[in-house]
């Protein structure tokens, strides 16, 4: 057989995981032989491409970026996207194609199947917001940069009794806030599933100082807000690619904070280097299994389907399915982590 | 209510993750009592104890160890065992037990159940072999460990020229070596629940050798053994408290892989640095997780039970099912890592 | 003997090794008797302070912040501070008083030894930019935080064909932004001790791209300022202690560049985390070794010093002259880094 | 100029550090021509080597290991090795040839350059032992992750009342063992310059038991003897090449202080772990700074000189001076930890 890869969206530790383990269940096991699209669908559209045999994916498995590239180009971007896919696909002579990327990655990923494509897709986001499957890699260390930040954060704070807001990756769920911040103890999480009252957060960080402590924790998602009214808020501008610019919530708040309590609060914000990096040895186990179960569903003629976690087996879901709806945290997580405003 | 815990067994980060859940949602939100007894059941059947506040926990989320200290006393080592801790559980009070601990803990958990007494367990081993629940914290931790050095290892095997064996924990499973193995792309694994071939092995390895490549990492359970009669092997000694020692099987391969293959071969002993230290975000997570479902099993009155992960839940299981079988790595995650012989 | 010990000024890993390190000497070895001041010299000018015994130590030594917590009080901010310090001190029946600080605390020190009072300095500031000393303890920590950060930056920059603007810590000196950009192997480094020029810094991140790479790392003090009329730029606002607030430089920069250029440039700001959590080895070591030299100095009347490292050994320096100026980065230092602008 | 670059001896972190700076400043400031020869001395003896362009030393800043391979094969080692060398240096057209390794390393180097080629050396050796710089890269690295392992063990211990007997590098001093020994706080540290009195060690550390605490840390280097007489001691066998094995003090160790304190006792042995992997920051900058001058050297015709750090200049000493004898641990820096036997 002759199977295309490509990883496409934001950067994700584990995505070269994914694709060695691709070759190497595909070459060494099936005698297939792999090509890597350039920079995501963009490298699909314009038959940009380059084999890959397994000296390509020597020494990758720990790394973190993708050696293929990645881009923010949709085959939906051109008007001849999908005819343009196909024809290559019929070119090249590929029997199958295995994207790995996120929601809108996904959303491409069912449209060409839909027209006919042989497709499975692997699932990324550092955010884990997909629903049809229980985790994805690259969550893992997302959630691991956020604590060790948090944990060093911790000492700093106490020192100098402060407030320290800590803005964490998120734009739609607070996963990484709410596993970083039950994972350091933080004093207060706030997520963009639930606008938050800045009154009651100051009222909760308040009574801590009360209580004799010297100094809180509070860990935001950027895609945070407040209840309307609560609170003077300015969401972040779009950027030249017209996305919302996040990452202002932590300023906004330390400001608030500061004058509501008389305490000295200050912003740190996590930014990129949450997405970036080695993968930690959960998600580069998450990420090896859902390559090798990809090439399997190459080989049973699943197309259309996706690669999913359920417990500890991986299992395979329709693309449909997996794209239905942004998994949020669940009412019943916030209450366990107690602080969740 | 009142409330006593308990850690036993051997040592695992995310022990104190646990206490320290149980007194946050005891104490805060039910307005118990909690104290925790020291040195595991020891602590019960001596009334050897202390009270458990807020301050008592603070600053122990991420510390590794255990603040109750743990030993390897069971309740069934003593002739009255049973009745004392009756009747210190009277003495003191206490409606509930919430012992901490591995498959010898959760058994004496049973009896003390099947007694009477109100017991709601916590499993705990680093070694992930605890059937009733999809993963026990520790065991990330100890992967993690375990993966670091076998990250640091490959450079060294690689400009030196050699073969490192390097043996991680795991005496009935092979969970540890599966995991770190996959997550530093070993290339070859050996667990206790397939014994191995020594002639396979180095046929595995000596290709390697013969395809160009300049070095070889095999991850080996320390409960791993070869098939009868393939090689000459001594099981490691028993110790003072009776258990059998391990710790030989790098040293004795070693020696084997040199004298067939004529190339360098080092054995290197993780040994008791994967269960010690700060426990990761996900242990951290999953361990306070575990905490908070404890103390709501308490309440709810569902005694004889267990938390225990299943995908993404905490669900209550009964103490008879959790100790009945050693949970194995099976035959299809072997296929899946591709290199366990 | 009876020696108080405060740590002032900001925070810094390695402050709980030198107040372990002064204890442990002076306890164990010459029978004294240690106090402890609580928030610098806060506490001593209010007589507010603990005794601190082996206990009172026992376990901070990898311990990020300061048991005894800090201030940015000085004893000259209150008209009759130097009075105030010499009555606890003779009250208290103090024989000497380690301050562990930075350059405003050695300042203050000195104002107290040329008052008479018996003080031996442990010198101490993240930047590294005090003169009398090769290094100060905390500055390993930061270079590897920082240069950490950078190495997960670099993969994510690379896979998203980006300019990477990282800030890191140095108002006056840009001795982080040199050590972790060169173990970093950052493309371009920027400094307060020389104002860039952000036309050469466009051009040569722009032959960077034109000559086929695909990102670009720039790591910039958050001192660092352009040349006077090459580019737009707001210095930060004071904040309400009147201090200079730092942090704007690589947001302006991202702009600048990401318009000259016509590639995306993204800011990233590590913030507080650089100067938290624990030590490494180095800093704990040296933090430890001065503790010890400032106990020995004491004992042998050597007051109105400082300990400093000279090569491999701790020396004794006056206080007058440890505060006379800055060690900036010379020049001899940019070149060797290659690509400080 | 055409220069010639080899690492040779055991591995060390920053090797590859080293040759990417070295081919930086030759080639992109000098406009040289640098080539590689592989696994060290080997490589030029029979003119096996490569060239090293910009691209060639791409992302190795922070990769352990070398990508030129290393070997123990000396010059002197061959009747005609010195010979041979000159033929290939001066057939291959080389105006200097930098080696990169330990003692042995430079005791060759010193050999050829009496001999009247043009050599300018990098001294490297975890083991921190050459007399001529204050340090050597590599060494900090040893010691970060002796000290992280030791950070692990000691909550382990601590939960399970053990005495740990952890062994680190360093055959002929005790420099690793000092120095992460003093960063984890040991309670005794044993190195070879004092061979050790097994009684008391066995008296300090039942002390420590009788002051009620629950365990203890000895750390010992690989080559640490006891004071013969006190003790029964099996030195390490030779190995295959007739270096002598170590590697078994601590196990020792173990057995002798179990059976005169009644405590349990656990050797832990963290091998080949400390010479491998990424390179911590201070010894990315050392290593970088040492290849950066030895092509300085090569340029103003410095030959039979090597690289060294003294205080914080990197200045040029005689081969001649560099291997004269073994820095060793000095009394001060035993007093100062104050738990060296």
């Amino acid at each position: 057989m002759r199977i295309g890869v490509l990883t496409s969206g934001g950067d994700c530790p584990g995505l070269n995981a994914v694709i060695r383990s691709v070759v190497h269940r595909a070459v060494v096991d099936h005698s297939d032989e792999v090509i890597g699209f350039h920079d995501g669908w963009k490298g699909l559209l314009e038959a940009d491409y380059r084999k890959l045999d397994l000296d390509a994916v020597s020494g990758i498995l720990a790394r973190g970026g993708t050696i293929l590239g990645s881009s923010r180009v949709q085959p939906a971007h051109l008007r001849d996207g999908v005819e343009r896919a196909r024809g290559h696909v019929q070119d090249l002579g590929l029997d199958a194609i295995i994207p790995i990327g996120g929601e809108g990655t996904l959303k491409a990923a069912r449209l060409l199947s839909d027209a006919g494509l042989p497709i499975v897709g692997v699932p990324k986001t550092i955010d884990n917001d997909i629903t049809a499957t229980d985790v994805t890699f690259g969550f893992d260390t997302a959630v691991g940069v956020a604590t060790d930040a948090l944990d060093r954060l911790k000492t700093t704070a106490e020192s100098h009794q402060r407030v320290l807001i800590v803005e964490v990756m998120g734009r739609h769920t607070g996963w990484i806030a709410l596993h970083s911040g039950m994972a350091a103890g933080a004093h207060a999480i706030l997520v963009p599933e639930r606008p938050f009252d800045v009154a009651e957060l100051a009222r909760v960080v308040g009574e801590r100082f009360e209580a004799g402590k010297k100094f809180a924790i509070v860990v935001v998602s950027e895609g945070a807000k407040p209840r309307p009214g609560t609170m003077d808020f300015t969401s972040g501008a779009t950027d030249v690619y017209g996305h919302e610019r996040f990452s202002g919530v932590a300023n906004q708040l330390s400001v608030e904070l500061e004058e509501r309590l008389g305490k000295e609060a200050r912003p740190v914000i996590l930014g990129h280097v949450q997405r970036g990096g080695t993968p930690t040895a959960y998600d580069r186990v998450l990420a090896t299994r859902f390559g090798w179960h990809a090439v399997e569903a190459v080989h049973g003629g699943r197309f259309g389907m996706m690669t999913a976690l359920r417990g500890t087996d991986i299992v395979l879901v329709p693309l449909a399915e997996a794209v239905e709806e942004l998994k949020t945290v669940p009412a019943n997580r916030y209450i366990e982590a107690e602080c969740v405003l």
